[in-house]
């Protein structure tokens, strides 16, 4: 358990760090509050932001509900780690020019995509 | 335990199908990120995926503390199939018209409201 | 377990509460979606629920792997309440004057950190 946990902590401190990273190019380019729009470099690291938020409700019950339920309960922070990585590229990308953000998308997409089935897998099994 | 992970899933699998009609009404209508406007076609697909993620928060953890603390787990599957035919019709109808997302709103609304009354029953019974 | 359920649901039930309020001002000033612009009002209530969601996502986790994994689980449910207390606060100044939610966003930001920590802290010696 201790590995997904360590994944899942991995993930949250990711986004927490996006979401600084946010509130300094807010106060940088004088966005105010509650304005989420006003200067690109705001609204790149913004979007980069809501779209990792988006992607978090899915990888995090996917990922545990592949620990408790599929036969190999490694894959789960395995998959989670691959997201990790995924997210990464795709906010180098993205705040150099959103048009990039392809493969950083593709890598965590397909880790969800992956984590869905293998827990789909576990929990049809279990019923 | 697996018909609340089914369920789980299945609001996943929803959610991911709502968030890859973003992606192609965001390439059908040329609207280049950053930017979440630009097309009303796009921008009603993107502001149901935003709606859903609004409350999905809610929903997995009040569907899974009821299914936990609740004297009749099988509650907690229950509603959240209900939250999940209501989101089919509240976007079914939100693509055509947005003023017309009301049923769906309100199913989603009232199987939310459920959730979180018998998760609170539970917890207090258990307190 | 039952301390950190009910601090779950209270803070869920306070973020409903937050969405709810959303909807209030969309009616009050005419708002129609898919539109999340027009009114100063509707503006300000929107981003305080947008916020709170962007921080639940960081909370809700982190919260049940300090309670999980963390030595003395009490301090989950405690660094819980404390962010309940910061979210009261931020949404009061935000909706009077968006400069004026420092506090309650530095109280709710601690307790994220706190509790990620905690949470850190526990998984590590469980490795």
């Amino acid at each position: 358990m201790a590995f997904t946990a360590l994944v899942t902590l991995l993930l949250l401190i990711q986004y927490l760090a996006f979401s600084m990273l946010v509130g300094r190019e807010r106060l940088r380019h004088g966005v105010h509050a509650p304005a989420v729009t006003g200067h690109p470099d705001f609204e790149r690291a913004y979007r980069v932001q809501m779209n990792t938020l988006e992607q978090l409700i899915l990888v995090i019950p996917a990922m545990w509900l592949t620990y408790l339920l599929f036969f190999l309960p490694i894959v789960a922070p395995l998959l989670g780690a691959a997201f990790f990585v995924g997210r990464l590229l795709y906010r180098n990308a993205y705040v150099k020019d959103p048009q990039d953000r392809r493969l950083g998308m593709a890598i965590g997409m397909l880790s969800i995509i992956a984590l869905l089935l293998c827990a789909l897998w576990g929990t049809i099994i279990n019923l």
